[in-house]
């Protein structure tokens, strides 16, 4: 590539950290792409910081020593989780979502790439990930949001599955109950999947009664690995008493009225910003 | 936000930009977040669209008019696609991939999400997606490579389910042969998931003899809508005259021997860059 001005490399650096969050780029690496003295890409590096920090879009860490390089950190602020959930209930209100029994129409924003993005880095800021190995969740609903997790985190997505497929190789099954429906279910998950001694964190779109959830942690506990955090887009009000405890749930959803064709949804006000 | 200086309004800029593909924000937008003047604006955005040019990164959009304003398009070169292509082939040739009947194992490389990124751009730019209105795929390997896909073409994804489910309201099933098994399959998806008349691009992991694809094809029929091009991640050598033509696969799959332990795999040389 041509020679570029302060600026023009600035918008590359931007580019290319927003691209692979909290993933470490060496200054090397820009030295050589930019073919400038890292004394040069340092001083970017500055300015870069402090618009991302000034404009409340990221954290930008730079780690010093023959390791050291520079990554971005996805951050969020109370303002804009506030806008994301409200809008996001706003959406999940309309009351042409109640479906027979009381359930609610929402792929369509589940499989919204942009807005799970954005749900992805608010669930991120809630976990201490440094030391995280997987995110983990359970198939189908909820791999968008997950994967939109994993990505901010820089880890791998683990997926969960109902049947055993002969493209995973030999595989851990188990059997769950599904809380709210009482019914017998069983997911796996291929052998080599999980290194022993893991740490994970479990995402799924919905938590009622929390039985899926139980069997994401017995399943992890089948590869020896340990659930340092687990976070649902939505939890329900009821039953208060779930099967498993220290979820954190973006919105919580108390209420589906079909004759009323009300929704009672709203966010989570104990989030961490 | 305390005010910026034109480096750092530039890199706030890109940021947003990186973070929403093909999403057009209105100069307004911007002169309010930096509370700036448009024209300053405007300059701002030429340096963007310089340095994303120069450095190969993307192409910048504006769009003049009262609708008008600035968008990120991703963009790849064919040194890029030759790089992702070719670590990718490297990898899924290590012979610990060889599963019991020839099948391999990629759930890794497949549930990766900063290689699944790079792959989402590459397959955005085999496509023109400008009338586009949804990506749609099947459960659940090719989900999250489907996902990038659709965030890099901000369009909204659909995931083809295997079973009915109750949260999807009213749906529509059909059944097919899986080309390869000969086994009858079902995939449904929820009546309301699609407008009339829609453009789809279709996406998957994998493709054999092309029955999974004749079935998403098919689909796409008792939805009225037109499928306007499909993207296999990996397509078998053989059988070359498969169910269905028109699918571009990124990766081109001649041989799994087993008892050699030797993996045949290399990139599709007929990409558009």
């Amino acid at each position: 590539m041509g020679r570029l001005k302060r600026n023009e490399r600035i918008a590359a650096i931007v580019k290319i950290l927003s691209d692979n969050p909290n993933r470490t780029f060496t200054l090397s690496y820009f030295s050589d792409l930019f073919q400038s003295a890292k004394s040069t890409i340092s001083e970017d590096i500055v300015v870069t910081k402090q618009a991302m920090e000034k404009a409340n879009l990221a954290k930008i860490e730079t780690i010093t020593g023959a390791a050291g390089g520079v990554r971005l950190i996805p951050t969020t602020t109370a303002e804009k989780n506030q806008k994301i959930l409200t809008e996001l209930c706003h959406r999940l209100k309309e009351k042409d979502r109640i479906l027979p029994g009381g359930f609610l129409y929402m792929i369509d924003v589940l499989y919204s790439p942009h807005l799970i993005h954005s749900l992805g880095e608010v669930f991120a800021c809630q976990f201490d990930y440094s030391e995280v190995d997987y995110v983990v969740t359970v198939e189908t609903k909820g791999i968008p949001i997950a994967l939109m997790v994993a990505k901010a985190m820089n880890l791998p997505l683990i997926i969960l599955r109902h049947e055993n497929k002969v493209t995973e190789g030999s595989t851990v099954s188990i059997n769950y109950i599904s809380g709210s429906s009482g019914k017998m279910q069983r997911m796996s998950l291929s052998r080599r999947a999980i290194k022993p001694k893991s740490k994970v964190i479990l995402i799924d779109d919905f938590m009622k009664a929390g039985g899926t959830a139980k069997g994401m942690v017995d399943m992890m506990k089948e590869f020896d690995a340990e659930v340092v955090g687990m976070g649902v887009l939505i939890g329900t009000k009821e039953p208060e008493k779930k099967l498993v405890s220290d979820y954190i749930p973006l919105l919580i959803l108390e209420d589906v009225n079909e004759e009323k064709g009300e929704i009672q949804i709203y966010p989570n006000q104990n989030l961490i910003l």
